[in-house]
């Protein structure tokens, strides 16, 4: 049976030479592919993992100073800033989506030669890599104000003033672009192992 | 000679049933993988267009007030802004990638079938939409703070008085969003090729 299949390929391939290298491992049940799904899967879990402890320390970020004047309390916390709200909320429908994703990810690992699972794992980690990057790259853009300032129009740096908020969001920013890195991973292996037959 | 091969390939799809779907169409010789990768290419210029042209704007935006005082003349540029520096170096990054991206696509138009270049494609196209992203997020929140400021750290807000350059601003993040859903679009139309066969 085996010899047959072979010839009809292979006489095959000199009709249309594209297709050459997807006959190539019918034999292995499961192989290299089933590692990539794994692998998958404990990526995944670790984006999930960084962004849960972003939005965690970005929500718990708040401090107040042991002082005040006559105007105001003088106070920061994560929702004083648009950016660091958009980071949480984008970042909450990105966790939303990974723990979703989970399920199919465990779906490739059981049949990790169906092409349906990966290429909607792929397709859909991209768009949800871009949501987190965009909210990351505008965090750290803060992140970066409250550092150093900006001299031109005036806008001060206040991690002098208000350091453990300061680090809180920079811990925050950090942990998000570690799940930016971890989809990047995610979508590289599944690529290959989609296109690699 | 083609009936050989359908009795062959059928009876090979009861031992392993995940390729079920790779040997449904070889008669083709390009079909809808060629449009799929006419398209990639076409919405590749389109994005390379957006990049120079959030670049080309961006790097213009410039504007100095009629009138200074005894400490300094106003004047905004885009370098005065650390996230707009980044942005217009990634992008230029991202821009040159495009440029030597054409042949690679060349290539997969000229070859619909073959799989190496649309993985190669796929994982440089992520790489970079990171990128892209990333700077398009932290220009748009500086974009941001230009419009609206930011209370609690008094951040005032600059669109008043510098009305070009921030409009300027905004057409460049505006137009590197552009590239950037140009960026998912290929990757996933590439996707969906590398996946069906």
């Amino acid at each position: 049976m085996s010899t047959t299949i072979d010839v009809a390929e292979s006489s095959h391939n000199n009709v249309s030479k594209g297709k050459a290298t997807i006959v190539g491992t019918p034999k292995r049940p499961g192989g290299w592919k089933k590692g990539v799904s794994i692998m998958d899967f404990i990526v995944r879990l670790g984006a999930l993992a960084s962004t849960i402890g972003a939005i965690a320390t970005m929500a718990n970020a708040d401090q107040t100073l042991p002082f005040f004047n006559q105007f105001v309390q003088f106070e920061a916390s994560y929702d004083s800033f648009s950016a660091f709200q958009f980071f949480v909320i984008t970042l909450a429908l990105v966790s939303g989506y990974l723990v979703l994703s989970l399920p199919i990810s465990i779906v490739a690992i059981v049949r990790p030669h169906a092409v349906g699972p990966r290429i909607f794992l792929i397709i859909l980690d991209t768009i949800f890599l871009t949501l987190a990057t965009s909210s990351a790259g505008a965090a750290a853009s803060i992140v970066y104000l409250e550092h150093n300032g900006e001299q031109d129009p005036n806008w001060l740096a206040i991690c002098n003033q208000y350091g453990t908020f300061c680090m809180q969001t920079s811990e925050a920013v950090i942990s998000s672009f570690l799940a930016v890195v971890s989809f990047v991973i995610i979508i590289i292996i599944n690529t290959l192992a989609l296109g690699k037959h």
